[in-house]
């Protein structure tokens, strides 16, 4: 027999992400996890719950929301927990768009959101970022019932316009779900957006600022007539236990993170520094990566040559940007690492 | 505004899972839990992952799937990894049933196939049980893109006729899940069926016969095909790195678990013998429940009574069984304290 899958699966080619190799003799600055692990303590929480892994979670993840209120400023009934914000978009999509309908993103961003709207079925309709890659006019959209815009926004990494960002949110007719994943590398965010626009979903992760991209912690954050929406959309139980003790745990390690940011935010100093001095051209970045293009060596052939060296950086293929690096902040240890690599690479080349 | 909910979901109320209290003085017997702990090995491999937390988990589950594969016989590209069998259901339906298009189900059967299918926005077409709340013809729904069957199927907890559930996979023009969340507490299972029909998809859970409820994690097992079509429609990290690592440990002591199935069949047949004894009709059962009722009490009533005493049971309004509890099979000390509860019940009544 045919298998009926439905034909917007089948002709979508299912979400790559990058490699992430099981072995640890790599530098990994490709997926731009946190250098730094978490403190140790959060991890004392675990011996009470693994003597209950026999019972079922917490359905609706209280404690983490009750966590996540505190340290985001709003009410805990104005969160929604994720299996991971990538499970927020996925709900948020499946919330408030019907398949034939419209989803709005700019050309190039967070390339899932291509992937999980072709796959819900949903019509797709780009914005042109300019030649800077920046947002440079509010994105107007009438006929889009959910727009998707991340603030920094991959793989450049800086903030968008935050007056164009504000303009699309009162100019929207759907929802518009702004991905916070790596605002805290940042001095900004638009939690203010929420008392203001009735329409907005913040997206915030714990996988990159807070150590965690291993347990798959992320949040939805907007008025509570939306989360009461995405919760029935929401798999009963989408988070684990010990998913819900480690999150609860780091954010009580709140001031440890901001330790960490701020090191990070200085490593990311010196290596944008550092690469311009090895002749690359490299982007401001509000996050914990930089996208950097040298003319002397073509991006894949440095990719490679690094890889070769057991450094993984991403590359991308996209026509746009398929003459840049992306780089995830490590630590001074693996930065110097990567610089060195470089510059042998550009002596020997 | 008035927000662009879909309608599908609008309409929807929420599922409601069972109670979950997140103390420990009640003897929860109401969401077919295991009683007993995962072994204390297990929890070993922990170490290992806490110091990579900070590090996306495998995506793609490799040495779950693996460990999967050599307990249920088949190749490990055969199974998909899901955030516990919910995902995995969830996972089917946006596979292959386009909104609008037919899913088809017992009347009486998890509640959940249609609280996801009416979320989905998909048609509901459902099949009568008869008065023994059996399958006595095979499911026969042309334009059905999906049948979901337990079997064994909540909340009598037999397996469903095998003939029948044969003959419904052989004439279905769609796929055919066969949810098996309890196969485990009875003798057979149709894993069989996979090298005969393409369109088959079991699902198994580490819920409720592996002590991990907690955990989430589950299996869709299929034909490649098939599993290559959900593969893009599932989270591209659904599952965390302590899932996928206690899930992989729990099967490395499958031993121990076939031991605890065992006893837990044990207490299972002394329980419906206590309750006949105590005045009951009690169906058997191939699972790690039992649906009872008695003449003398309302199930209302003996669902509240039992609660006063700290004795959690599932009650469910559904016309049809509203006059049934589901009891859960605990420890034998539970079983013991829930018995003599219900004497006591009896003798005051």
């Amino acid at each position: 027999m045919i298998l009926p899958t439905r034909d917007c699966v089948f002709q979508t080619p299912g979400y790559v992400p990058g490699e992430q190799p099981q072995t640890t003799d790599f530098i990994k600055l490709n997926t731009n996890e946190n250098p730094y692990p978490p403190p140790s303590e959060i991890f004392e929480v675990l011996q009470g719950e693994l003597s209950k892994v026999r019972l079922y979670p917490d359905p609706v993840s209280t404690q983490l929301r009750k966590a996540a209120a505190r340290v985001f400023g709003v009410s805990h009934e104005q969160i929604l927990a994720g299996n991971g914000s990538d499970d927020i978009l996925n709900i948020a999509l499946r919330t408030f768009v019907n398949p034939g309908e419209t989803v709005a993103f700019l050309d190039l961003t967070y390339s899932l959101y291509e992937t999980i709207t072709r796959v819900h079925g949903a019509a797709i309709k780009t914005f042109p970022t300019n030649e800077k890659f920046e947002l440079d006019r509010p994105l107007i959209c009438p006929e889009a019932k959910l727009i998707f815009l991340a603030s920094p926004n991959p793989p450049v990494g800086q903030h968008l316009n935050r007056d164009y960002l504000e303009e699309t949110c009162q100019k929207a007719a759907g929802v518009v779900l702004i991905d916070e994943a790596y605002v805290d590398f940042s001095a900004e965010n638009h939690l203010d957006f929420l008392a203001k626009y009735d329409n907005v979903i913040i997206s915030r992760t714990m996988s990159k600022s807070y150590s965690l991209a291993g347990m798959r912690v992320g949040f939805g954050i907007a008025s509570i007539p939306i989360i009461e929406q995405m919760d029935k959309v929401r798999d009963s139980y989408n988070l684990d236990r010990l998913a819900q003790a480690l999150g609860t745990a780091a954010f009580e390690s709140y001031q440890y993170f901001q330790q960490v940011w701020a090191k990070v935010c200085q490593t990311r100093e010196r290596l944008i520094k550092s690469l311009k001095e090895l002749g690359f051209f490299v982007f401001d970045s509000d996050s914990n990566f930089v996208l950097a293009s040298a003319e002397w060596i073509a991006a894949s052939e440095l990719y490679s040559q690094l890889k070769d060296q057991k450094v993984l950086v991403r590359y991308f293929k996209h026509p746009r940007i398929s003459n840049y690096v992306r780089i995830s902040i490590g630590t001074d240890e693996e930065i110097d690492r990567l610089l060195e690599a470089i510059t042998q690479i550009k002596m020997s080349h």
